[in-house]
């Protein structure tokens, strides 16, 4: 297969984690026979400094033009005093916005030779395998109005919902429970918001269509409460937009092993953004250190959801899991008798378990 | 002294762990020579009941005419299918507006001889002491508009503030970090919302006035998995609404204590109202087997902050202490060796402490 793939290096590490998903890719087109047709763009901090914009037109166009985009991150203490409109995170939120990216899909699972990392005790967190679907384009991210009143004595900001866009992430979240484990988390704030009423209307209508998937509503605090007591106690997590960026983000802890964790921005016609879910880590970048498992694991998913190659896609995590077996690790890991690696070592380890296993 | 005290058990445990709060009260009375005058008032669920309403009028005057008011908790199933007037929490957030009851303090500590029913590791969580600071009578809470549009087709809540709002809050949370460790942490989403960009700048301009607080700003999301791999990290934090309780929620967990938890809901005249943090249990309600101290540590809050009398506070705390100490719990814990007692015994035990010492 030939397939277009726009790469969104980004800032920080996410440059060099980057080029570990070249090699990936570069390894799978060998051993698979496709051809990915590679470009790249810029946006974020990057795009400022060349472009004086956080999201080129270019870029946009790019990526609507292709099959999948891999974003490294974007981000840094750079750009931090940015007036908002000229700070990298309105590139990240423009291209969901202007790719229409609604469902931000976050799996989380724990990594049975990593669990010793995890915060939380072994018994509480062994066996989580959640998936959190938040909704990426709606909410207060991008209601209005949003602005200062009176002199700037007042100031709002708008939590704004269509039905439409209720409907489709929640159908999203329905349609990622059939293909798990057939249990449903839907998580709002009904006791408080009208939008969340609607939400659970909403969930509740939709519920008929999947009569295989059990359904559960649990208010927005009792999740943040959950995640920590229980979380094997969750499969699918379907919520709204804020709700998730909280919730996945206290997720992504969990397990001890943020390094490692992908995840999949889509809308319904298979155009996805991939990208790891830590940030651009100011702090070690450019000395070649950062873990590129999470970029490398995204790069499987977006062959998975986007590209249709799903044995390329269990491949890659094969290769994954066996390198951490082997004990190797890059140096935000603490790994008893394992070997530590650099960002370019540990890539050469897995793209070695690839074409062994291929 | 002579001091006037509206009791508002409310529902599920909230009657059984009332009766110890009362016992407690008896005690301080006596060792103290106070008088306290008790008013029982309906709320929640129990008003629905009894008065069709979540919150009698004559509850919310009796309170405003109060030195301070002790809530047990609202809510349960069965009134889960109410329209959202009649329910339970519309009279949590009636009483919380109509006192304005505009901080919500809430104090997470962890108590060493329960450290192994945290879900956290020992190491994490073990010297966790901090105090949420929660805007409790603002933001998506109360903003308007709060409705839905288009014939359904749209719906939106408001998440609005003032000025004079956000200021008093913040004050709060840098006196409450003046009279502990002098770091303030506060939480927002200012890469994303305006209301966000006003709160940091008014922290910033607050700051001025507090010169030996150091202030940190963070984001909602980092908060929240800072929370789980680093909580020893925070003093105080002082937060928005919404963001405030999903956060405090997700602290009161850590510690494995959350039956142990207390809550003060203050103003600036001094009138609070203090409850426990954990909810109505309805599951084990009746039986009298609930953990009465959430309640009596939030009946020693009442004395400190509302009424003057920090020696009895502290004679309580010390009570709960060492009635932890000599391994009495209620069945909501499991400690090695320990002693289980039911609402009622537990209670005495903690009573002989406070008039052993005294
Ligand atoms: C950078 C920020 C705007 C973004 C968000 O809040 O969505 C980030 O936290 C995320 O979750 O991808
Ligand atoms: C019952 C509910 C309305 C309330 C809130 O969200 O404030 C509760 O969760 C709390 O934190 O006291």
């Amino acid at each position: 297969m030939e397939k277009k793939i726009v790469l969104l290096p980004g800032d920080g590490i996410g440059k060099e984690i980057m080029e570990s998903a070249k090699k990936v890719l570069a390894a799978i087109e060998s051993e698979y026979h496709h051809r990915f047709i590679l470009q790249e763009c810029a946006i974020g901090g990057d795009a400022l400094d060349r472009y004086g914009v956080p999201l080129p037109d270019d870029t946009l166009h790019a990526c609507n033009e292709a099959d999948a985009v891999l974003l490294g991150s974007v981000g840094g203490p750079k750009w931090d005093n940015q007036p908002p409109e000229f700070r990298p995170e309105k590139g990240l939120l423009g291209i969901r916005k202007g790719l229409g990216l609604f469902a931000n899909l976050r799996p989380v699972k724990t990594f049975p030779t990593l669990l010793h990392a995890s915060p939380l005790k072994e018994e509480i967190v062994k066996d989580s395998d959640m998936m959190i679907v938040r909704e990426l384009t709606g909410g207060l991210y991008f209601g209005e109005p949003s602005e200062r009143r009176n002199n700037g004595e007042e100031v709002v900001d708008t939590l704004a919902y269509s039905r439409h866009e209720i409907e489709r992430i929640v159908e999203k979240g329905f349609e990622s429970a059939q293909i798990r484990n057939k249990h449903l988390t839907s998580v709002d704030k009904a006791n408080v918001l009208e939008s969340s009423r609607v939400w659970r209307e909403i969930v509740n209508e939709k519920a008929a269509d999947y009569p295989d998937v059990e359904v559960e509503h649990l208010l927005v605090d009792a999740a943040a409460m959950k995640l920590i007591t229980n979380p094997s106690g969750f499969d699918v997590v379907v919520t709204e937009n804020l709700f998730g960026d909280i919730l996945s983000d206290e997720a992504s802890v969990l397990t001890g092993s943020l390094g490692m964790l992908p995840s999949a921005s889509v809308r319904t016609d298979g155009l996805g953004m991939y990208e790891p879910v830590h940030g651009s880590a100011p702090d070690i970048a450019g000395k070649g250190i950062a873990n590129p498992i999470g970029m490398i694991l995204s790069t499987a998913l977006m062959l998975e959801y986007s590209l249709g190659m799903q044995e390329e896609a269990k491949a890659i995590e094969a290769a994954v899991m066996d390198c951490l077996e082997q004990g190797y690790h890059t140096s935000d890991l603490n790994v008893k008798n394992g070997k530590q690696m650099n960002t370019e070592e540990i890539t050469e380890a897995i793209i070695e378990n690839i074409t062994t296993k291929c």
